[in-house]
């Protein structure tokens, strides 16, 4: 849908970039780390999403004519500009698979290139991938709670501008149903679905005159909204009315909507009148400013809601906004390198590396995650990087290499995934993850130990660093 | 930069549509209200963003061949599907003008069109408007406590996707005066900038070198970022080196950027350092999760920052995700509607309206926009629409009407503006507010009042569909 150009970046890259090239650093290659240090919505795990639109992007990303002319206007040298007209990113990206379950200060990808190249694609990176993870995640969250209930994404219309196209997508890879974004179902190829608006019952002098030219119009998945006027005096009434002609014609109408007041006592009285006409088949289906704790009260109610409808909450992440992903050097043409801070938490792990998911014989995750350098296959004890004291051994663990190369030379070798897969690994992936990881309050914090070759080398660093300042 | 097809909708839109075309109604005209119910943040009031990208985007909407394509895949009628591949929005629109000071529960836009074209433009509608006037109040609220100092968008890393690129443009209609988003730059004419990252620094040996390099390749307008490693002991003293060195060939740094830590304290300390070596004229920019709040809490501090980033807090509205903007019938098929509901602060105003501000003779608000029907060209009292014994005489203030015709037959005669113009506007009309309705906490509340004649229009719609249900 989106044409992106490599314009879609911050000014200082490019700030950056043409300082490289002036001093001859075009070819240094460095590597950078992508994680982020909180999780979201104070929560256990986080769904990773977004890599294959990202690794789209990048493959094709170049600085059009409209790019070079702003940049020139903008006082860039022609001899940088004539390089960024040929500007390919040629680097390899390292990464965990779509829809795995991540945890912060780890990382999530690798990316390796000439520093150019990894500067120029940096912000389009942050731009998708903490997005795409952040509504993943919360989406997640509801299918946590909503069982096999259907979910569907309502939200493009209080979407933040076109991110909404991005949210859809997550949506679905955190385990949504379907969606009501037309283009994002046709791009994605997820199950579109819709209803009515209130608007149509106005716009017809009667609602039973709405109800049944609908019916008659969309007789299929037929979804009534029942409350323009009163929900259980004539919207429920009205459709039992033509739920029945329906009947007659041999169809069967799908479902009814709720929309406003208290869904909980609606949809149980709605149930009960639907239920003695005889139409216990007729779903219940239930939207209004849900998210995963209104699904999981309503639930705890037992409110008989078949499908919820979900818009603003999932669509933009509300009551958390971004993840907070960065984008961190851990290697400048061929030297290691940290980022040092006054919190020692903040202090960044050196060289290329792997991350290894810890887990017992039965291939459940036993709550931590290891990091040692990508030269090393196997860890026999790891250490917590801040509180030098602590270490585990490895032994008696399965450790599993999270990341994969997926880019090589700027071009994806990723095998192209249905999004349907992609939700169905992550379901997967979360069915290794215990269950106190996926709580609501106070989740158990998922554990991060380094390898000693790591730790090492950065605490070398950090004294080189000390030194120097 | 993006292209928008019609499917840019809710399925419903589609469905609804298809219903309407199959009964005879596409021509049926109809009126719609887009409005807001809540302000923002707390706050006062909102900003207007976002009408030309709407416009522009209208005017050009069409289904492409692939959209058709998978229409028909979801079932879509051939006739109905012959109607979509000739659709154009054909109808009005009237509008506040951008930047323009808006208020709930008014209308903000009047949409007037044959009832399938006013449905299918409602998704993108809501999306655009509703996202841009939320970030353009927003950077609003920060133009209001920063006064003249220099507000940045750094925001696009953590933006909602491809959302970030209106947040921009929403930005600086608020009042900010720049940003690093090189694309939204480039497209709408914004000022650009860019400082440095940590990965710069870090890439060099010696912190010395990196700002000796940045300062030989980007002398102009040069800012060199102080705390990669630590900021009074090693940033600022290499920043002074280079100062000195700078002023050698006759050239000037511009600032330091500050990026972690408390920010009162290292700008203040920086300034002091910076003073005392002859360098008053190198400004203190500052960054890492500011908003309105810490901008205002700095400067209560005397903080002496010149320069703020803004970033996350900016470009998603943090905490508020979404303005929770809706799109309501007014009149379907020559018959004013409205929707009813339990609560009476959430019935709809019916027919084509007016929107007056009303002033004093100095050309202040004076706190009340007054609502009549179109036909009414000043109204003589006004009556508080949900509770009948209010009202206030309108003999000695002036009228401004805030609606105007913007489209006509699905062309656009606004004239293009640019956004320098549009900021400057939207501070004009700022400066009308009285303060009360700008403050932080607990603003005045901004009074709405209906004509008489509006008054008993919609009191007899309630008495009928109070009858009917």
């Amino acid at each position: 849908m989106f044409d992106f150009t490599a314009t879609y970046t911050d000014q200082y890259q490019l700030a950056m970039a043409q300082v490289y090239f002036e001093n001859g650093h075009k070819n240094h290659q460095s590597v950078f780390d992508y994680f982020f240090r909180k999780l979201p919505f104070e929560g256990g795990y986080a769904v990773f999403s977004g890599l294959q639109d990202l690794l789209e992007i990048i493959e094709n990303l170049q600085f059009d004519e409209k790019d070079i002319a702003f940049l020139k206007k903008a006082g860039f040298n022609e001899g940088f500009l004539d390089y960024l007209k040929n500007f390919r990113f040629r680097g390899s990206i390292y990464s965990v698979k779509e829809g795995d379950i991540v945890f912060p200060t780890r990382p999530v990808l690798q990316i390796e290139a000439n520093i150019i190249e990894a500067q120029i694609i940096e912000t389009i990176l942050l731009n998708l991938l903490n997005f795409q993870t952040l509504i993943a995640t919360k989406a997640s969250r509801m299918r946590l709670v909503a069982g096999d209930r259907h979910l569907l994404d309502f939200g493009l219309r209080r979407a933040q501008g076109p991110g909404g196209y991005y949210a859809t997508r997550a949506a679905i890879t955190g385990g949504f149903d379907g969606t009501s974004n037309v283009v994002a179902a046709r791009n994605f190829d997820i199950p579109v679905s819709g209803t009515m608006a209130h608007s149509f019952v106005q716009s017809y002098d009667h609602e039973l005159d709405a109800f049944r030219s609908f019916a008659k119009g969309r007789p299929d998945k037929c979804v009534l909204l029942v409350d323009t006027y009163n929900t259980l005096a004539s919207g429920i009434p009205n459709v039992i009315t033509v739920a029945k002609e329906m009947e007659e014609k041999g169809q069967k109408l799908f479902a009814v909507r709720l929309d406003s007041g208290d869904l909980a006592y609606f949809a149980k009285e709605s149930r009960k009148l639907l239920d003695r006409a005889g139409l216990d088949y007729v779903k219940i289906a239930a939207s209004n400013q849900l998210d995963e704790y209104v699904i999981k009260s309503l639930l705890e109610q037992q409110a008989p809601i078949d499908i919820f409808g979900v818009g603003t909450n999932l669509v933009t992440g509300n009551p958390d906004s971004a993840l907070d992903g960065v984008y961190k050097l851990a290697e400048s043409n061929g030297k290691p390198r940290i980022k040092i801070s006054e919190s020692l938490a903040k202090v960044t792990l050196p060289h290329k590396k792997q991350v290894f998911r810890i887990k017992n014989s039965n291939g459940q995750c036993v709550g931590a995650d290891a990091i040692g350098l990508r030269s090393e296959t196997q860890i026999e004890e790891m250490f917590h990087p801040f509180e030098p004291y602590k270490s585990m051994k490895l032994q008696d663990f399965k450790q599993e290499p999270l990341l994969h190369k997926v880019m090589h030379n700027g071009k994806s070798f990723l095998e192209k995934q249905s999004l349907k897969d992609i939700a169905a690994y992550s379901l997967s992936r979360l069915a290794e993850l215990p269950i106190e990881y996926k709580r609501f309050n106070n989740p158990h914090i998922y554990k991060i130990g380094i390898s000693e070759v790591l730790k090492e080398e950065r605490d070398k660093l950090i004294k080189e660093y000390k030194q120097l300042s």
